[in-house]
């Protein structure tokens, strides 16, 4: 049996399933942007990479959604990624942020739509230090 | 001594100290919307809220940003917000994402500022389940 705790901790990427062009009907929700951005990225993410469906990401005016996220690193939400054409594109940025042991892209070699489209980053959470709860 | 295991996991309010209107120079940097927002939000925070400054939030087009963040919780970020009058609407919601849970503040409580700012959330980071760590 592995010892699991000695592998490095995998990323996860949320894909927002309830994303949805303006045009697009509210229902069936299988159908919407999202959905299908979340069925193309699961058929073509290897056996290590974790797809994880969410409902809303709170990013409604920029579909197709997805974020990054890590354990030790930095949070990345991405948008305006077209359901069609951006699987191949998430995963080839997901690889670089495996690589960045902060999460960070280095500008060079970050994929052209998530420069354009990043909606947000939130810096990896750490605890509070202990001299701060005991001051408290 | 006091067993900080025990206690709650505090939240972090992340403050984007490089958030600036479009109309305000680079320098000083101290000077920006962003930094002045840390320094209002950090003298009227009780001693138990952890206020962080963040380099770059990534949310440039809607200043001054934060975000709110707890293990186990989802995390927040709120752009839309002027750095003279938000401290107290920050400080009010962050107590509304301390009491909830899982953090989703109740739509109805929540201030107007932070549903009209709402930039994204994302998931409670959790770990990879361990069938599918074996079965890799």
């Amino acid at each position: 049996m592995p010892d699991v705790t000695d592998r490095p901790a995998h990323m996860t990427i949320y894909v927002c399933v309830t994303c949805r062009q303006a045009d697009e009907p509210l229902e069936p929700r299988s159908a919407r942007s999202g959905a299908r951005l979340f069925v193309d990225l699961s058929a073509k993410a290897g056996a290590g990479t974790r797809i994880v469906p969410v409902e809303c990401l709170s990013v409604c005016k920029r579909p197709c959604t997805v974020s990054f996220a890590a354990p030790g690193k930095w949070t990345y939400v991405y948008g305006d990624l077209p359901p069609e054409t951006s699987a191949s594109i998430i995963l080839a940025g997901a690889q670089l942020f495996e690589a960045a042991p902060d999460g960070v892209i280095p500008w060079k070699l970050r994929p052209e739509a998530l420069k354009r489209g990043v909606v947000a980053r939130i810096p990896p959470l750490v605890p509070a230090p202990s001299s701060a709860e005991n001051a408290a």
